[in-house]
């Protein structure tokens, strides 16, 4: 139990802009039991709880809006068991994610889901927030790996939510249900995970683009020619630029006529077919107006290339205050999409530097103050957005492909759903916490449940 | 509106068993907008709505068991919209799977889940039971494609539950809670469903052993050295030879001292690849005692090979009553699994036939009446089934993997769940459907919520 202020500092801010919300108190139980006293405790007593991970989030799930306890989960470190003989892993949610997937790489199996954060982010949160990360593309989200999560609800109980099984058609699917909720149904205690096979190869190519929007057409002639690469990264120039300043990358030239770069994986088991797959990518992207393509193909150039991308928030980040926007749409719709974002930002005065994951649609919209006012940065920047997300929808796309909604996207949500929609989400929540001690002020738009 | 013999008697039953409850009234609205009128007021009149696809259903989930309405979905057969650009298809409910399968593969697409009823049942169906089938291995199952569904609520309100993007971190996972939910939260109306390229090529073995435990173990084999067939189908001896003289197929020979087989396809662009693949695979079931591979590179050959594992269900059928189990465990458990079938068969005095999808673990188990008393079928029989289920549970398995618990598996709902976790799917129910007329005694067990 921690009340000094050192701890109470630490778990008063994550990854999210410069927000800071401070505890009364943080635990960090070691047990099921431990986190079940807890639960019953804060229940009886009416004590908001707000469960942490690494405090790696970008959309505020893990502050303390009404200060309450701060539920730690970092002494949840284990990986319970590699069973091989299932291509599954058992683990608890306060292991950091690239750990796992090292681990089970010692087996011959892949977890592939990896954000941005993977060297520090907790598996617990990647589930609670539902991440996804560049291999999307290819392998899909957190989402589609879960396969059965213990978690303590906040009267105590402790449940399974599913079984350990890859098909399942037993009940309501609260497996599901639970994956993204972001701390507001109950407090994860284990995961089961399926894997698959380690894949043995793969090969790396940075296609530098004169037209950032011919870039995000380029990602769709790819997949269309049935091409389904493991990586399909897009970042503007500024993106780029700012990350190799921010790495103090050397080797890496950008001529002043290049607008936004795809970086493209392809992996596989056969080497041969891999540079087959990238020279016969490479004559699609030549279709366009690019520069020289970079090739890489040693595992240090590989490694440089992808901490650059990578990078790109926290280089963006160090720039100026910033806020970091999720969208995410029908994939054939990103070169519209980007458009739509600069014309808005010219609009209501705001600059955006643009990057993520072009080849499930979902772009990272990073816009930084920089000598904005504090008041347009208060109070127009959020009509901007509001204009931004009314169109994202239109385009038939939602506001969070994998940060979540959090706090500071929760008074967008009436944007994606109607009162309808939201009031069932509400009427799950109280299923699960009747009283509303869990996570309060998140996800959900207008008054807190508590 | 239907009120005469014939619509009502063929609305009465469905594929389960030889149970029969007819309905009070048939309706087959064709539009959203009579869905809600119709829901609206059976919800003010408080009277049971069972919403019923092509009636394959094998846990009896479209049986009007309180009489009241079938909402037959039939007329909702049209596929509004295939994406090429993004990959997707927008459908109505009532388009039969084999058809939605055929119209996206005219633009190169690819919709994997087809159950083995492929050629009748319904999409909306296969989304309301999160529907299997044999690709699983490889592709998944119809939850990992559905993207947004379309849904009336028992008080008329339409809403989505999604959007139609490949990642979503914003809210509750309502799309994942619907499917799967066997027609108890909402009347489906649309369906998004993501699509994956066509894939050229494949090829097909069929492999037979001389011991079922040790196909079983081969599963594992194959899928351990780093091959994902996408087909990897199990039939003991019998399942296959009454499938034989069912459909009356010649040039397959059945050795008396071969006790199961292997069905296993390869799938790739790569014909070479794929020869390549066979090979390995064969090299690896010579490990165990098998005779003649039978191999199978012709469509002709193909076809009549997979049709004769379709039809092992109706072969089945054809012979006696009986019972269809659709335990899963996970994948390695399945020799146990198997032995543990045959000891309670011996046990409890019925004997059982058993197929399925042996690369997800999910196992059959047809249990043929044959000569057994009426007594032993409706008492005793069930008291094995329950002893199985339980051990089902015990290796990690659950007690439905692709059919559905409906009505003929919702008395044993308490073995894989606690009275927690019925509770917590008894109350989202409620959130959804607070009058109980969406489906009554369906899923639940015990007193039926109406």
């Amino acid at each position: 139990m921690f009340t000094d202020k050192e701890q109470l500092e630490r778990c008063a801010s994550d990854e999210t802009e410069d927000l800071v919300y401070v505890p009364e108190l943080v635990l960090q139980p070691e047990t099921v039991n431990a986190v079940s006293s807890i639960m019953k405790y804060c229940n009886e007593q009416h004590i908001p709880v707000t469960p942490r991970g690494a405090g790696t989030g970008l959309s505020g799930g893990a502050l303390p809006l009404l200060g309450g306890v701060v539920l730690d989960m970092k002494r949840f470190n284990k990986i319970l068991k590699v069973d091989i003989r299932n291509f599954q892993v058992i683990t608890e949610p306060g292991v950091i994610t690239q750990e796992l997937q090292e681990r089970v790489k010692e087996e011959g199996l892949f977890y592939p889901p990896d954000p941005a954060s993977k060297g520090s982010c907790f598996i617990g949160g990647n589930v609670s927030e539902n991440s996804g990360g560049p291999k999307a593309v290819k392998y899909g989200v957190v989402k589609d790996y879960v396969l059965n999560i213990e978690m303590v609800l906040p009267d105590g109980e402790v449940i399974w939510t599913g079984a350990n099984v890859l098909k399942n058609a037993t009940g309501y699917n609260l497996t599901q249900l639970v994956v993204g909720s972001e701390g507001t149904l109950g407090i994860i205690t284990k995961i089961v995970l399926r894997l698959i096979p380690a894949v043995k190869h793969d090969l790396l190519l940075l296609v530098p683009f004169r037209n950032a929007v011919q870039a995000c057409e380029a990602v769709n002639k790819i997949l269309l020619a049935g091409y389904t690469p493991s990586g399909l990264e897009f970042m503007e120039r500024d993106a780029l630029e700012w990350s190799i300043r921010y790495v103090k990358a050397g080797g890496i030239s950008l001529p002043g006529d290049i607008a936004a770069h795809l970086l493209i994986e392809v992996d596989g088991n056969d080497m041969e077919q891999l540079y087959k797959d990238a020279e016969a990518i490479s004559q699609i992207v030549q279709q366009f107006d690019i520069g020289e393509i970079l090739f890489a193909d040693s595992y240090e150039q590989k490694q440089k290339l992808w901490a650059l991308r990578r990078k790109v928030g926290e280089a963006v980040k160090s720039n100026s205050i910033y806020k970091e926007e999720d969208t995410v749409v029908p994939r054939a719709e990103l070169p519209k999409l980007l458009e739509i974002i600069k014309r808005i930002g010219k609009e209501y005065g705001f600059q955006s530097v643009c990057y993520g994951h072009a080849g499930d649609g979902n772009l990272h919209v990073n816009i930084v103050k920089g000598n904005m006012s504090d008041e347009d940065w208060n109070i127009k920047l959020p009509k901007g957005i509001r204009v931004l997300f009314t169109e994202v929808i239109r385009l038939g796309g939602t506001i969070s492909g994998e940060h979540g909604i959090g706090l500071v996207q929760k008074n967008y949500m009436d944007i994606a759903f109607n009162a309808t929609q939201i009031n069932i989400m509400k009427e799950i929540k109280k299923v699960f916490d009747p009283k509303g001690i869990l996570n309060p002020g998140k996800l959900f738009p207008g008054k807190i449940i508590y």
